[in-house]
């Protein structure tokens, strides 16, 4: 009954799975599954630690016609970082979706996460942005940030990168180092106005809990992906954008009312508009994306166990003999 | 920031953690802290996967003061039989309380659920059967009904074994073994009355839908342990047998409502006594446990992510060097 069971850690999968167009590619056949409505996804379970300022996400997903499933674990433990520690970690288990059998455990410490997440923003921005995009925006600083804007430039080839974040040296040096990695001019700016008024590609990738956009920033030809919050209480931009730009979409639509930029907007009343298109539903042609190049267009990303059950089973076929195989 | 994580098998688990009166002792202060009430403990994680007649369970909990948590995926693919694979499986994995890092991978393929679960029948036969258990009956054939026998053994030294199931040579096989394994009295008996008739502990270890122990059956001095329902629609006992004993017992309230023995009686509305006592509360003395020799008592167990949380905290601190560990 033994077999084998492959164990790879994070600096295998840096270096076997690059951020690319292959993953964006990826991520989209699960937004496009998530769109036909076949896809098993229950809610996230999740699980506070508050002695420890802790917090610990599962996710996952079965998507007919793949062969696996994924378990994601992602923990959160925010004392960390006085400890020499990254607050996020975590795993992802593969499992074959025919027997339940464990296949694969890669000991990502979140990376995984990481690129699916970018890869997510990727797949909003091919499909929603307008087709011309000469300068993006990132709000934050962090890995998201960056990440974002190099998925980001896959599909849209911008040649100016703007960033704004709450510490101007940490914009700086995110700036420098999207400059270095893309070959773009990238600028830290002072004002999250200004770079969302330059912009017509804008990622907001920060833990507020407080909007960062105001809705009155919003401008013809802009297309804004919100994937900071994924979490109740969570809040990027301006409930009140939600309902006056030309279309709101979500990645899942029961995951946003919840911990995505919906939650505020219907807790307001500001949200009218019925059940919000998903992604998925764009990528497919069964919703209506955008219409014109000056239209304004925003897109929630809270993260799915789809996009996980996507990139592990993607991962796994690319793999060759990366990693240690352990008989169990 | 690389770290050593161990990864281990279910032979080595196997081999390194028998089910003893330590792991007896280990689960019972998983209830004990569930009864003080400070366990974070979240629903159950549950995903169905029609097509391939397959689901899948994800536990856990937080236990302050233990140093880790676990994080507990359980698929039941019912189809494996079928290919020659049993159908549950599933892997545990242990995380530090303090900072969130990985900090081992069993790959025990259910072996710790196995043994926590039948851990939880021993800590409620120690704290509600009666004190002299001359005759213990079990109901159905598989692991379960050998490893609760095992356990209930350790805290209940009962001379005879008896044995039902529906299929009458699986009951004489699984009587057969534990006649070996713990040296006592065992046999296959044809009705499931009969065995009730004859014990003192009763515990029942069945997939049923529809209960195989009737209320009429119960008599003084009984004490029944139900750990087959852990899903909403199975049901072991007449919902009539919780109202009409003298103490029914839940492992955890919330889970017993909508996936144990109580959701039947619930439905039906013949529970009518308010919110049962916790196995947790009774270890604590917080609520009464048995008052006396002849009453009449039942334990209802689900499983919680308490006693996952549990051994896999103990388990780590009893494996020496055993495993494989990986640099992550």
């Amino acid at each position: 009954m033994a077999r084998d069971i492959r164990i790879v850690t994070e600096a295998e999968l840096r270096q076997a799975v690059p951020l690319n167009l292959t993953i964006v590619d990826v991520i989209e056949r699960a937004f496009s599954a998530l769109g036909h409505g076949t896809v098993v996804m229950p809610p996230i379970l999740s699980m506070e630690l508050p002695e420890v300022h802790g917090e610990v996400d599962v996710k996952t997903a079965y998507i007919p016609g793949f062969d696996g499933f994924a378990i994601k674990v992602s923990p959160g433990f925010f004392n960390n970082p006085a400890l020499g520690l990254p607050s996020l970690n975590g795993l992802m288990i593969l499992f074959s979706s025919k027997t339940g059998l464990v296949e694969a455990v890669f000991l990502d410490n979140g990376y995984l996460t990481d690129i699916r997440t970018a890869a997510a923003g990727a797949v909003a921005a091919r499909s929603l942005a307008p087709p011309n995009v000469e300068t993006a925006g990132v709000i934050g600083t962090g890995v998201q940030a960056r990440l974002q804007m190099q998925a980001a430039h896959l599909v849209r080839p911008f040649g100016q990168v703007l960033v704004w974040g709450r510490d101007r040296q940490k914009a700086e040096k995110c700036a420098a180092d999207l400059a270095d990695s893309l070959h773009v001019d990238a600028f830290a700016v002072s004002d999250p106005k200004e770079l969302v008024a330059q912009s017509q590609l804008v990622v907001t990738t920060t833990p507020a809990r407080e909007p960062v956009i105001r809705a009155d920033w919003l401008h013809p030809g802009l297309h804004i992906t919100a994937m900071g919050a994924d979490q109740t209480g969570k809040n990027e931009i301006d409930p009140q954008a939600l309902a006056a730009c030309d279309l709101y979409v979500c990645d899942s639509v029961s995951q946003c009312e919840v911990s995505g930029e919906l939650e505020a907007a219907l807790a307001q009343g500001s949200w009218t508009k019925g059940t919000p298109p998903e992604l998925g539903q764009i990528i497919n042609g069964a919703r209506q994306g955008r219409a014109s190049d000056d239209q304004i267009t925003i897109c929630d990303l809270t993260g799915t166990g789809a996009q996980d059950t996507a990139i592990a089973t993607h991962v796994r076929t690319i793999l060759g003999d990366v990693g240690t195989s352990i008989r169990a």
